[in-house]
């Protein structure tokens, strides 16, 4: 039977990085939503606003002011997750109750002063800053040496958490591997193991052999729509490069990186004429952990909206308690995404 | 350090279930929301409603016509994610991009013919029947050799996807063990082949011991929060007996499982006055695939609200890059869903 068919039947694919496979139901894309439809937020927001705690000169909930920042500012989240300072603990009850303290260290890095633009309204320059913020800060951070992890993301839209529209991301680094990098880990070692080759050059191969979920192809980076994509617009970048981190990016690749945000964005946020969500990041090798010459970095996009700017898609119910699931396939998401204007939608005049 | 420093500082938790940690940050949870607030959907429904394709003698997308139903009605779903006449076909291109086929029967059960009821407002005796229900289609369903796994859950809330108000749950029976499942199934055979006795009633036995995160205690059923509960509220009830699935159960457990059912509703709905959404569903041993002694029937519950009948808690950010984190530590939980009254909000006159 050919891809083509297995395509059009109900199938599980199965995702590289996590060993992990996702249900796709082809057939199902056109059963009709009659469930919760989103607020449309297409407001249009000020430049500066005097209310919001990113803005320059604002005063924050610990009361310290910001800065007349030009560029982009970083700061230390007022209401971290993790604590640097907090001590060692383990709890171990017949095996059964088991804890263990976690530290950590929690940013916030607002990408721009301006409050009313988005990754897809700046310019490729200025997010190349904010790409050597986030390489700077990824330096810094694993100079401290009990800290393992670096997560660094951004939550974009109300819809996906995010509590503040001023523009901005995070970084929490942290003193254990997460569990999906422990996964993303095993599997990339796993592979690097028996074919002296990282896991992600032989798929970026096959994928640009293929050219199916291929969305944009520069010297440095690859964006496409993976095969185990389980998020409806979900995109991965790829660095053509076998590196392990950003630390290692050239002048050139941090360009490269920020021309494909953009270019991603714009895309995105095409596809209905809204500011698109989604929760985005990237996954690196661990930090004060030994050689890691199996990881291969890249970047995951998950974007909840499945049929409009306010239908998205739900992963509740079979997908929490047994499988992730999906119905349009990566192939058509692709295709979707492909067609898009790289002219952003504000800027189309007719 | 004694457990309950442990419970005041950032940690991780073992999910005995699935082997992944859970991140706790207990000091966080005064944080304020400033992001999204969701529609409060507290409208009242009435008992029938025309347009509504679960209710009695309604016309159903397929043009099929419901019986008028006195308790509860099964039809197979109109847009199911699973067919049962897939023929099988697999993909593998280097062991890079890997799928195959995937079958399935998917089913709707309507609770009852009354469009403006919930679980929580159903009689014990009404209940009973749904678990009846469930009883006989998993038995069923589990004639078919070639089906492996029979999920029975419910989304309940437009918030988590429902797409109708009427009560009414679902069963996904399909021919390959589910990612969450194969998780639950290796750590229970591990545990079992090890101790000869199932993980959950060796859990259960330090939890009814320890008493902080029982909620309800009846001679053949346990419903707690799970120490390492992900979701705010979430809750899993346990079966007393090591049995592996609801094929098992006696009269009298179909009846002390719909009082569970009943209790933890009420109380859920009298958290925030309101009508409290959840995906729940039942874990239960693999079918057709020989001896499964290590399996313990369980039953999760993950609601997503946190603070208000509108403000949820969102896994989004780090949650879907890296771990799943919560604010409110299970212990806390479990008190505030205890302080509950067992009588429904809308019944209680003052
Ligand atoms: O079949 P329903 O109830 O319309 O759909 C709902 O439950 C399914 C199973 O959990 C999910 O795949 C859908 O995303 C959700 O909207
Ligand atoms: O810190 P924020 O942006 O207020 O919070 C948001 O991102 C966090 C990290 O993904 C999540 O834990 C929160 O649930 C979400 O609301």
């Amino acid at each position: 039977m050919s891809k083509t068919m297995i395509e059009d039947l109900p199938h599980l694919r199965l995702n590289l990085l996590t060993g992990e496979r996702i249900l796709v139901s082809p057939h199902r894309s056109k059963r009709p939503w009659q469930g919760q439809v989103e607020k449309l937020s297409n407001e249009t927001r000020p430049a500066y606003d005097p209310a919001c705690y990113l803005c320059p000169d604002n005063t924050r909930a610990d009361g310290s002011q910001n800065p007349q920042y030009t560029d982009s500012f970083v700061f230390v989240n007022d209401f971290s997750a993790l604590l640097s300072d907090t001590e060692e603990a383990v709890m171990d009850e017949e095996q059964l109750l088991v804890a263990e303290t976690a530290r950590g260290i929690c940013k916030v890095i607002a990408f721009t002063p301006r409050h009313d633009l988005t990754l897809a309204e700046m310019s490729v320059a200025e997010i190349t800053k904010v790409v050597g913020v986030w390489k700077r800060e990824f330096v810094e951070l694993s100079k401290t040496e009990w800290i393992n992890y670096i997560q660094i993301f951004e939550n974009k839209g109300a819809i996906m958490g995010c509590s503040n529209p001023h523009p901005h991301g995070q970084i929490w680094a942290v003193n254990a591997l997460p569990e999906e990098l422990k996964k993303e880990d095993n599997r990339q070692r796993e592979y690097f193991e028996k074919h002296r080759r990282s896991l992600l050059s032989a798929y970026l191969q096959v994928e640009l052999k293929k050219q199916e979920r291929i969305l944009i192809d520069n010297p440095h980076f690859v964006v496409l729509v993976p095969f185990w994509a389980a998020w409806p617009f979900e995109t991965m970048i790829v660095s053509k490069r076998h590196i392990q981190d950003i630390s290692q990016f050239t002048e050139e690749e941090e360009a490269a990186l920020a021309a494909c945000l953009q270019e991603l964005c714009i895309r995105y946020d095409n596809i209905f004429s809204t500011s698109f969500p989604y929760s985005a990041g990237m996954h690196q090798a661990p930090v004060n952990s030994g050689p890691q010459e199996h990881w291969h970095w890249h970047m995951h996009f998950y974007p909840p909206l499945l049929r409009s700017a306010t239908v998205k898609k739900f992963m509740v119910g079979y997908e929490m308690l047994a499988n992730p699931q999906r119905d349009i396939t990566a192939e058509k998401a692709a295709e979707i995404i492909r067609n898009q204007s790289t002219t952003h939608y504000k800027q189309q005049h007719d």
